[in-house]
């Protein structure tokens, strides 16, 4: 067949199809457009969302979008950045409203890099997206529904998935071979539908939310961040722009409010809800708004979006590119299932927490000040409840349960290096945030930020006091250059021609590694100190220098946030969506990359190591 | 006249032309155009800079861009920041160089908000300058030239500037009427040849500089931060590339350095110098390199230039929209070339300190560590040479002496009140950086960037402890109403039409009121604390409550950074370009109006105040 030919042929074949272009499909679509996968993504309205509604970008998600270089776009467009939330509720006697509490969003104890919700209108941040996906030649095809689809991965392996997709209004039509199909289509999946997949709801009562943006003039104090729990608005009532309008002049009253402009206005039932099941073989995905619908009041909808898609992306791109088993993908479901019911459960208690008076000042402190002694709040719920909270709404909270990626007690890897004592990092939950002086440039720099969303696993070997430990570290560099290891067995097919700018992934497309030494800059050579395989990831070398005033004991800050021995150091994997896959300590010997070696075995598509080569 | 005919007659009329579209030029044009006025801007260059050449933005800097608005554009083109500078030189004894030092760029005591340098191709910088003024109607008209100029006041008093221009062809030429000219053309200035005014050379000497930007593989450890002082490499010799490459070979040995691409390459000699005069008559104005030139070691070129700049724009303004007296125009020559022979002098005394060895590293960490007891090492030579050199290269340095704008005791305002005891900022230096909280959305904000650069005088009204400044604050409102108050005496003409949504100026275009309490947010009620003045600007009103680890025991650290008392606070005014122009204590009754009347009627256009009315 001439070259030609077989392309034209290949001309429907597809890395994925994703229908739906919110902020799911966005988000997955974005991500492996930058890492070359061919996609086709569909969305059956003409236009992308107007700028309407404003939704709010929780801490966790600021983080993410500033991992994959798209932060300054949202903040391009100057967003609100929600710092506290106002509590108003009528008083125990008298009329009108009173302020009963404002609380931060995101207090200091969750130690977020950004603690402020940013509020933007929905189709601005989209269009965040749409412009980097065009950047990667990926065009969003409208207004194009999708009519049907089968998989079948014994008829053919490689491109198991037919769609059909049609243009909304019929007269076009297509059919396409594709290794994944994501439908990101929002409550109404057709795609869930067609796989017969039911949706749990957890909250029979549906409630109705009222919700208008626009500009006001007002003299209620807290304009910019007031949240109302009177339970005398019933939007149910209230169909009209008027009587939205007249609703909230009465809430406010005796505080006066006047429209000037109202720029969007929705007044809509929410189910909560969730799919109960996100994928029946690992082919065919759903996630976002389709596997899981909640009150807007937390703002989760975009914000737990972002993530399935993320979690789903990495995991793709790992299986696709050769590097894990396929049943890594059988872990999307589970992380992103018991975030979504999590989230659901959380949302009632959160709702009963703020129907109530608030509790005294000094039990609110005692929540948010992360200096306080609260040894004797522990039991106090109010507390227990709040802190959650907190965690949630900044995204923070989330947490990964035990499998192959995050490490447990269960876990097939056994080696005792495994989990040291005393570290602070839990498998599953991100990855602590730290402050580190990168050795090249003496530049102040965010550890956990440092390696880009590039779809490797992010070593991070804490090296302690560099004369403690350099034997360990020269028995590491020597036993990763060992040809049966986890790095050794994934190298670069181009190892010999990369250049030498290449800053994250030299040797491999799986792994980058940081090494951060409990030291001071100046001390730091980094030919000297570190074996040559780290070495060369110059750019990737770190002196934890930087006091913090919440450590003032600690000679190394980011040594002990992460609990890990500031003299001893310890080597920490952090999967490539940010949480942590597992600790081991930094040895002489083979201990350290056995160990790991162990730990990838188990989800790797080669068997590594010499502990593996003996089972 | 017809109307179309007289605005005819008036097409050739100008507030200002700018001749070279340089740092100096650009920043001038950029502030003036975003102010309203009517521009004629040429450069005698066909095409902007090209990206070439490398150039540092000072702390300093940043923050003005910040206060533009421009610092995301910057920021956008990812520029290296420059932390740290590392030293080498010959070791004692032996061959090949050594490492003697690496010290910050921008030590803590600076309490810069970003303690860099930002390092960008100058093409760039300009860039954004174009890309603001383009949006502001302004197009640097190239290839022009100016080939003579005359100013008359007494003929012309509006507009006494007379200038002729012309395509640098020959093919056109513009015979122009302004209110004023300014020469930005760099060191070989044409008007201030033709003004006669004459270059002082402080140091007869003219350095040679060899300067090279492009890629480069090297194992040289510092290769992004290192300054050589090796006294072998003479770049009046090393007049090709190649030389210039093979004497960095030969400094850096036995470290190894090979060049990918060469983006820029330049041997120039350098002239120290300072003009004599920066204007005969504050019609014709000079800035940036026409007025001084200086090594590039320092990097001060390009930040000098835009602190000329600005401190000329506002000034033209304060005249042109008829608040201030023309005379504080005679304030720019003092006052910038009072900094510009600052930094020559110092000049000398940096390359000094950097040919000597660096003394010992507890020297060092005394000099650099805010936290040191500094009072065991006044004497050292070293650490005062070494923090006036950080204060210069982070901009920071910059004090304006005693005039007009600036008080001092000399000053004709004489109220007791004025710099109360105990205060920490300094007439004629800049704000000093702070962090409260915005009370109306509870953004934790910089205090010193609330009021953007918009030509206005900024007051900063500490309220201190609420329940004991409510009087004080009350007369301080009712004595701002009066009538020959500074404020009543430039309310805006269109008082009655202003929009409620109206941040910075909704009383008058030459004042932005903000008012801190020492207090926690949710304790302050606009409404109620504030006097109605005040109140007004909603979005000025913050909570002195965000702790800082350098002022463990305040109360408020806004107040205690300011040495403001935490109870009774003070009235600090800034001048539209950050400057401290006069601090006054804050008192019941009419002292506090009284005192700031004083202090602006020596500049201002009307006469203010019972004080005045009586003199």
């Amino acid at each position: 067949m001439a070259s030609s030919q077989m392309e034209q042929d290949r001309s429907n074949y597809y890395d994925i199809v994703i229908v739906g272009a919110g902020p799911v499909g966005l988000m997955l679509s974005t991500i492996l457009a930058r890492w070359g996968y061919k996609i086709k993504h569909i969305d059956n309205r003409p236009e992308p969302t107007a700028t309407g509604r404003a939704d709010g970008i929780q801490p966790r998600s600021l983080d993410l979008l500033r991992n994959m270089g798209l932060k300054s776009a949202i903040m391009a467009h100057k967003p609100a950045r929600v710092y506290e939330v106002a509590f108003w509720d009528p008083p125990t006697s008298g009329r009108g409203i009173e302020r009963t509490g404002t609380w931060a969003s995101c207090p200091e104890f969750i130690d977020a890099r950004y603690p402020f919700t940013t509020l933007l209108h929905q189709g601005l941040i989209e269009r965040v997206f749409i412009s980097d996906l065009e950047k990667n030649g990926v065009q969003v095809q409208r207004p194009w529904t999708i009519t049907g689809f089968s998989s079948n991965e014994q008829a053919n392996p490689e491109y198991p998935v037919q769609v059909e997709l049609e243009h909304v209004d019929g007269t076009a039509k297509e059919s396409l071979h594709a290794k994944y199909l994501f439908g990101g289509e929002g409550a109404r999946s057709f795609i869930r539908n067609q796989l017969q997949i039911g949706v749990t709801h957890k909250d029979p009562i549906a409630y109705v939310w009222g919700v208008m943006d626009g500009v006001v003039i007002t003299d209620f104090p807290d304009i910019k961040i007031a949240s109302s729990t009177d339970s005398d608005w019933n939007p149910r009532k209230t169909a009209s722009e008027a009587d939205v309008q007249e609703s909230a002049k009465k809430i406010l009253h005796p505080y006066n409010i006047e429209w000037e402009r109202v720029e969007w206005y929705s007044v809509y039932p929410i189910g909560q809800g969730i799919s109960d099941r996100y994928t029946l073989d690992q082919r065919v995905f759903l996630g976002g708004d389709a596997c899981h619908t909640h009150s807007p009041k937390a703002g989760q909808g975009m914000n737990t979006a972002f993530l399935d898609a993320q979690n789903l992306a990495w995991k793709i791109h790992a299986v696709e590119a050769g590097f894990a088993n396929r049943e890594i993908l059988k872990t999307y479901e589970p992380e992103r299932k018991e975030v979504a019911e999590t989230l659901l459960s959380f949302d009632n208690r959160y709702a009963k927490l703020f129907s109530q008076r608030p509790p005294p000042a000094d039990t609110v402190k005692a929540a948010t000040d992360s200096h306080a002694d609260n040894k004797n709040h522990e039991d106090n719920a109010f507390i227990k409840t709040f802190k959650e909270s907190c965690a949630f709404t900044s995204g923070y909270g989330v947490s990964y349960g035990p499998n192959a990626l995050n490490w447990s007690p269960e876990h097939l890897a056994k080696s005792p290096l495994i989990h040291p004592k005393g570290t602070k990092l839990s498998t599953g939950r991100l990855f602590i945030n730290s402050n580190v002086t990168r050795v090249v440039d003496a530049n102040v720099v965010h550890l956990e930020q440092e390696v880009p969303l590039n779809g490797a696993f992010r070593l991070f070997v804490f090296g302690g006091d560099i004369s403690k430990t350099s034997r360990a570290l020269r028995d590491f560099g020597n036993n990763l250059n060992n040809k049966r290891s986890f790095y050794s067995a994934y190298l670069r097919e181009d190892l010999g021609q990369v250049s030498h700018h290449e800053k994250h992934n030299p040797h491999s497309h799986f792994f980058t590694f940081c090494t951060i030494f409990a030291a001071r800059r100046p001390e730091i050579e980094i030919s000297r100190d570190l074996p040559e395989v780290l070495a060369r990831y110059r750019d990737h070398v770190y002196a934890d220098d930087r006091s913090d005033a919440r450590f003032p004991d600690a000679k190394a800050v980011a040594h002990a946030k992460m609990g890990l021995d500031e003299d001893l150091g310890g080597v920490v994997v952090v999967r490539p969506d940010g949480y942590v896959g597992v600790v081991v300590s930094l040895v002489e010997g083979s201990g350290t990359v056995d160990a790991l070696n162990e730990y990838f075995s188990t989800f790797c598509s080669k068997k590594l190591g010499e502990v593996m080569a003996q089972l």
